[in-house]
């Protein structure tokens, strides 16, 4: 008997798939929007598919893989870029699509279930107490909360409160680590940040507690320009306005919203540049006269003098932005891919400028307006007409010698799409939570291979991979 | 019969007070915050209070008033410290105490009279809502919130939301002019600046909506520190934290908390300076991480751990700050007063260590962290040891040419306590709303004086003030 066929006896009684089309389909998330890790990531499946409803399942499902040595990949619903949760080396796919309960609505923050959807959280608490979370990436109706803490950054909201990474982001998080013997671990405060980010490969996070802020019947916007630099100091201005509340500030350059924004399309030119917002409904009146004192920039949409059939056939402003953006661009060209961009503040419309001149059209720009550290400043997660990889590597290159970092959406493991370096935090965690090495394997470098050099140039291969 | 008799029997009916020593009472605010200005309004005396309960009254008021020629100031609870309230040509003192109506609670706003008390619009709103005005000064408790916007800037709470100047900060005004048919006025955007902060020099504020945020039980808290500037960095840390949420964070010099915060002594050495804190519960295990984090900085006092006899014996951390400060200083110590200092961002913490190795205790620092046009930075209310008019205003000098603008609380004029220029929009709706210039005559130079020249060096008095 295999090992894995053993494992499925030991497993009786949990829910378990492993009809192969299903499980391969169950072991991949979004990573197709790079054309690099598509062709890296096309091949890889898990061997099962496991879906705990309790954490005693968890921790028997993490007992006999520890004892057979099977790796065990945790999924949510697979909306993430960058294969996070994708199973480089088979084994089992823990998927949490099945705890999802939202276990207590409180003043100022919810306990929930890893598998809880985002959408259904704010439901919920909306419901029993006029709340909200404070950021959600733009599949909020289909990701899980335990995901985006896994993999997340931030997104629509992170212009009121900063990232996920900042402190007071997330309260508690409970952990349940891969040993022979798993342990339940509650952490708070610094503590949080051994498996924030961690795409699971350091301990399985079975409830969070999450702050909650007002929540609002948000007005979506869409502002029109003639130009994107246009559109990109209006959002400026309109994020620096510390009275004026809004939800989300993104500029994106034209032809992409005329192009890509299909639903919307009747409202916008294609040579328009568009703001794309989110603004609280008792801030209308603030928000037209902030557009009246502005240079330029035209009202083509807002939601909430909309008819209802637009209100209705029309997806929400946040399913415009952030990597809906992209999503939405796929659709109509399966050729082009995106970037991740940080334009440091105080610089940042300077350094949008310049790269705006630099690419023009092969790389049209998308901002997101952010909190961070403090500061006000912008993201960008800007469209690119790909060409070849080698290509997409001199546009990165430009941009990093131009002052502007990107966090690269075309690698998988942890490293090289985010700090480029060992996270000691997190590899130390992982030294006591999974001395084995069994979750996720292939995902954090600083544990496959600890004299990795970052400078190389060259792209970590996991060995995992090679065994297709 | 007298003018002022007359004016009585016209009124007969509303709610009147003559007796010359509660008028005399009833005329002041706390302008005796100042030196100088309690030497110069020591005997400024209204002639009659008149308490309207509705607007109707009001409108009787001001048309009597009108056809009289009788000047007219509008007041609140008198909390303000420039005169604000203070009738210089005598006449009526409008006395806004019995208008306390809070009319609706909406998701995200409250419609009320402009009489009603901040706090008491808090419990209302939070018992209704769950919400709360999102921000206050330190007289919550006994301020109004139509003399706030007629004379405050910010408060408790502008760490989050910048300034009442900001768009947003107020919805709507409704406002009654002074002419011979008193017309009512509803205004939002841009409109709102042609009345607030204006002292009632140009409408009677009747009714205001305010944006509400979400209410919590803050949290006081207090963090000692053996140097002033490490007090300083904490605060600018703590209010660079996207995540953290707090509603006040005001650093002050020793031995000011030890002298003058006297039901918190116990708490503080003398040598110790303090950070004054409020943070949102839930984000208080975030908040203990960050206090980690920091090279200095020793909790002294919370109030979630504390006794009840001591949470119900203190007063709340909003009453050591902003003007409270001040206020609990010269309980102790008559001889002190203040000033209003800006520290412009980037240069906050450079520029305070500046001023402080500038004066020492002859200036001992108090800084009130805020949202100022999207950056963090901080207002000074620092304690001043006053020996006399002339090094008050070398002091203020010195501030100035080191680049830390004063708004001077030393003067009753709105030009020379604010911008030391014509503010156009307000004037142009005085020459609409109060074409006699009967509403709160001498506070808007401006108006008494169009060609006053604000760098002669000299200080605007009004011809009103020389009557006695």
């Amino acid at each position: 008997m295999s090992a894995i066929a053993a494992l499925k006896a030991d497993l009786d009684g949990l829910k378990i798939e492993d009809n192969q089309q299903i499980v391969k389909q169950k072991s991949r998330d979004f990573f197709w929007y790079s054309p690099v890790l598509k062709k890296q990531l096309e091949d890889v499946t898990g061997d099962l598919i496991v879906t705990p409803k309790t954490e005693d399942e968890i921790i028997r499902v993490l007992k006999a893989c520890f004892t057979a040595d099977i790796p065990v990949t945790t999924r949510g619903a697979g909306t993430g870029n960058y294969g996070q949760a994708m199973p480089l080396s088979g084994g089992v796919v823990l998927n949490m699509a099945e705890m999802t309960a939202v276990k207590e609505v409180k003043t100022g923050s919810v306990v929930v279930e890893a598998g809880a959807i985002m959408s259904d959280i704010d439901k919920t608490a909306r419901e029993q107490s006029g709340q909200e979370l404070r950021m959600h990436p733009s599949t909020y109706r289909t990701a899980t909360i335990g995901g985006f803490i896994a993999g997340g950054s931030g997104g629509v909201g992170s212009i009121n409160w900063g990232g996920l990474r900042d402190l007071g982001n997330v309260i508690r998080l409970r952990v349940i680590t891969m040993e022979a013997d798993p342990q339940i671990l509650e952490m708070t405060g610094d503590d949080l940040q051994k498996v924030m980010h961690a795409y699971g490969t350091n301990g399985i996070i079975t409830e969070i507690e999450m702050p909650l802020t007002a929540s609002y019947d948000w007005v979506d916007v869409l502002v029109g320009f003639d130009d994107f630099m246009d559109a990109v100091r209006f959002s400026d201005a309109l994020a620096n306005q510390d009275g004026l509340l809004t939800k989300n500030i993104a500029p994106v350059a034209a032809p992409v919203p005329h192009d890509y924004f299909l639903r919307h399309q009747k409202f916008i030119r294609k040579d328009q540049s568009v703001a794309v917002l989110m603004v609280a409904p008792f801030a209308m009146a603030a928000f037209e006269a902030f557009v009246a004192r502005q240079p330029s920039g035209e009202v083509l949409y807002r939601s909430d003098k909309a008819s209802d059939e637009d209100v209705r056939r029309l997806p929400p402003a946040y399913e415009l932005s952030w990597n809906h953006t992209t999503l939405r661009g796929l659709r109509v060209d399966p050729e082009i891919t995106y970037l991740q961009v940080l334009y440091p503040f105080p610089n940042q419309v300077e350094l949008v400028g310049k790269m705006q001149e630099l690419f023009g059209d092969e790389v049209p720009g998308h901002l997101e307006y952010v909190r961070f550290d403090g500061d006000i400043t912008c993201f960008g997660l800007p469209i690119v007409r790909y060409t070849s990889e080698e290509r997409l590597n001199e546009i990165i290159r430009l941009h990093e010698d131009n002052g502007c970092p990107i966090f690269n959406p075309h690698r998988y493991t942890l490293e090289e799409g985010g700090m480029k370096q060992t996270d000691a935090v997190q590899l130390a965690f992982k030294q006591e939570a999974d001395p084995k090495g069994l979750l996720n394997p292939g995902k954090m470098i600083a544990w496959e291979n600890p004299d990795y050099d970052y400078d190389s140039g060259q792209v970590f291969l996991f060995p995992g991979l090679q065994r297709g």
